[in-house]
């Protein structure tokens, strides 16, 4: 028989309005005690008076401690269901993006807390970060195969998230091979080989795309600079999409050798210049070298980890974006995005107008983009929605 | 010598962060009287020191009784300067929209309080909404004529606001002469002939083209359901990107003779059927007689015209995207949109989750989507952004 969580009295409510997870301070412990419940085990979540919720799987140390993956108290999350999930998931990208290429499992929006699966046509790189889901290791590889039939599969198992939960870091071809130990993909047109082993995450970052889309209509014949570039996937875009000139700034040597390579696949290598170096202190060189672009694409890495960040994170972006502003041509195209979930929708676009302010300038908000819808919302749960991409155009003031 | 309006201490803050409004219980008065200011007046805006912020036109019984055109306390809004804020603005829409298609004045967003211009190719659709506009009424023309020599210039003189500023309202060709009273468009590859003399507000509705642009890609073989549907601006694109069928629903007999020429013209009359009515009473008779859609797209006017308007309105645009929800089918797409300034950006989404569990749907929200970029948003004045659309596949529960 099925262990059971019951909650504390009120702690049902965000979960009947929607939310899937269940922190640890909310359940009941002196009738269904966490300790000494297995992690990865599934559970009855029920409510303090004893009303079934749904079915979750349990990380009992952890503040999260139960992630519901169904409504229905007997569901079982075994491979059947991990098929049926990755076959509605694989619907609801295919009507939106071609060539296989997207995010095909979004964790909990998909149903499958603990993991994330993106797809490079033939090549599926899967990241796992709960003991329930590498538990169902097999199951999921299973599931994959039943589905995509893939030539490659890649457990990319290597994510912080991992130590938190006891698990070891690997990564692992766990089928097929890859050549160079990238996968081969295409998005908004152009080609990209991503560094599914050696790069970060899973080796390609397709939440962007849509912002990337956009960013393509407007570059024909300008100057590009996209700083925290990694392997190219704004700048190369650009250039494919008829800039004059895009110049990539990295801190890793080894992400601009793949912008070469990823410019190079697509026939503007001699358009794209790479800058190795720290993002501030290559924004102060050109700055001081007096040089201009008409587009500045302000990417950096999540700068607010965690909630304490918050103010320190601001100020990174606040000062990445006053010094991309800064080198801004008269009538400039600002692009700056955030994966920080911690930072309010509103922050950028405030930001923008302060320094629009502080630097004599108009600032016109064009365009507000988000993540692609391969990394769905689910609304009850705002942890799920992080990605921002405000495009502002930068105006002499009137 | 120029006229003065000196602000009270403290109500300088927002217009130096940016915003470009002042409110009459922000001057003093006992200093500079608005009493006997001729409306349209170019004043100088100061702080309660004395020190110049701009150069304004004034509506002196108006609650926002100023509104700031240029931070450069000698700027005069004469023709020369309207050339110059036309070029800016066809600038930054000609980057983005071919065609010559597009809004091309955004009133305070462009620099031109009180006038919005929307440009059809060769024709030219102005409204003004001001005295000081009004005044300016000959210098626009000109300036138009001088930066787009269109054929046909219209003025659509017939808004609410000017009521409020005591100008007649009037609908005249100025200038060429119009086909049936209508102006074609090219949208997103369809066409269509917006009702320029007869319709609403300038005939057509720009501001959603990137959120139809979305839906496009998402219609092949869909039966789809267009409420509130005007002239068919989200439909009869559906039916050019492929759906098999689509039903439009609106009030408006008129509109809905629209929709069918606008059908016709694009070869795909034979898909798109037309029902007239009230939208709550329609989406109920819809779903008494056991239809189902694959998408709804819910787009009705403004609901939440005032402040004080946004319990009602909010209980209005719940209830129709219930409806809508109930008429989906088993794997839908519900595109939920608003108009209304006072909406907040997460409200949509909040009443989707609450529907969500009312009906016992997942829902998982792939895009949000703005207004196009031909209505830029000044960072400093949220009343400049106001347009949402909300794409939300619903599934059954897990």
């Amino acid at each position: 028989m099925r262990h059971t969580l019951r909650l504390n009295p009120k702690a049902e409510r965000r979960l009947k309005g929607g939310h899937l997870w269940v922190y640890s301070n909310e359940v009941d412990t002196a009738v269904t005690p966490l300790k000494g419940l297995a992690a990865g085990t599934e559970v009855v979540v029920e409510t303090a008076s004893g009303k079934a919720l749904g079915a979750a799987v349990v990380s009992p140390e952890q503040l999260i401690c139960a992630r519901l993956f169904s409504r229905d108290a007997n569901a079982v999350l075994d491979q059947s269901m991990i098929v049926h999930r990755l076959q509605v998931a694989q619907s609801g990208r295919e009507l939106w993006y071609p060539h296989q290429c997207y995010r095909w499992v979004y964790g909990d929006s998909d149903g499958l807390p603990g993991l994330v699966i993106d797809r490079f046509g033939g090549v599926v790189v899967v990241q796992i970060s709960s003991v329930a889901m590498e538990e169902r290791r097999q199951a999921i590889i299973d599931a994959v195969n039943k589905v995509a039939k893939p030539h490659c599969i890649v457990l990319k198992n290597d994510g912080k998230l991992r130590a938190v939960e006891g698990l070891p870091e690997y990564v692992e071809v766990v089928q097929g091979a890859l050549e160079d130990d990238c996968a081969p993909l295409i998005e908004n047109d152009t080609r990209f080989m991503a560094p599914v082993i050696h790069g970060q995450k899973t080796g390609w970052f397709y939440d962007h795309r849509e912002n990337r889309a956009q960013l393509n209509r407007l570059v024909k014949g300008k100057r590009v600079l996209d700083v925290f570039s990694y392997i190219g996937g704004w700048g190369v875009q650009a250039a494919n999409h008829g800039a004059a000139e895009v110049h990539c700034v990295d801190a890793s040597a080894q992400a601009l050798d793949w912008v070469e390579q990823n410019a190079a696949l697509n026939g503007v290598a001699e358009k794209v210049q790479c800058w190795e170096g720290d993002a501030f202190a290559a924004l102060r060189q050109l700055k001081d070298n007096g040089e201009r672009f008409d587009v500045v694409v302000m990417d950096p890495p999540a700068l607010i980890p965690k909630r304490k960040d918050i103010k320190a994170g601001e100020q990174a972006y606040h000062r990445l974006n006053s010094l991309a502003m800064r080198l801004l041509s008269k009538d400039g195209l600002l692009v700056a995005a955030s994966c920080s979930m911690h930072l309010g929708e509103e922050r950028l676009p405030d930001m923008l107008r302060i320094m629009g302010r502080e630097l004599d300038r108009d600032v016109l908000i064009q365009h507000v983009g988000s993540q692609g819808a391969d990394h769905p919302v689910v609304p009850a749960i705002p942890e799920t929605r992080y990605l921002k991409a405000v495009f502002a155009r930068v105006l002499p003031t009137r």
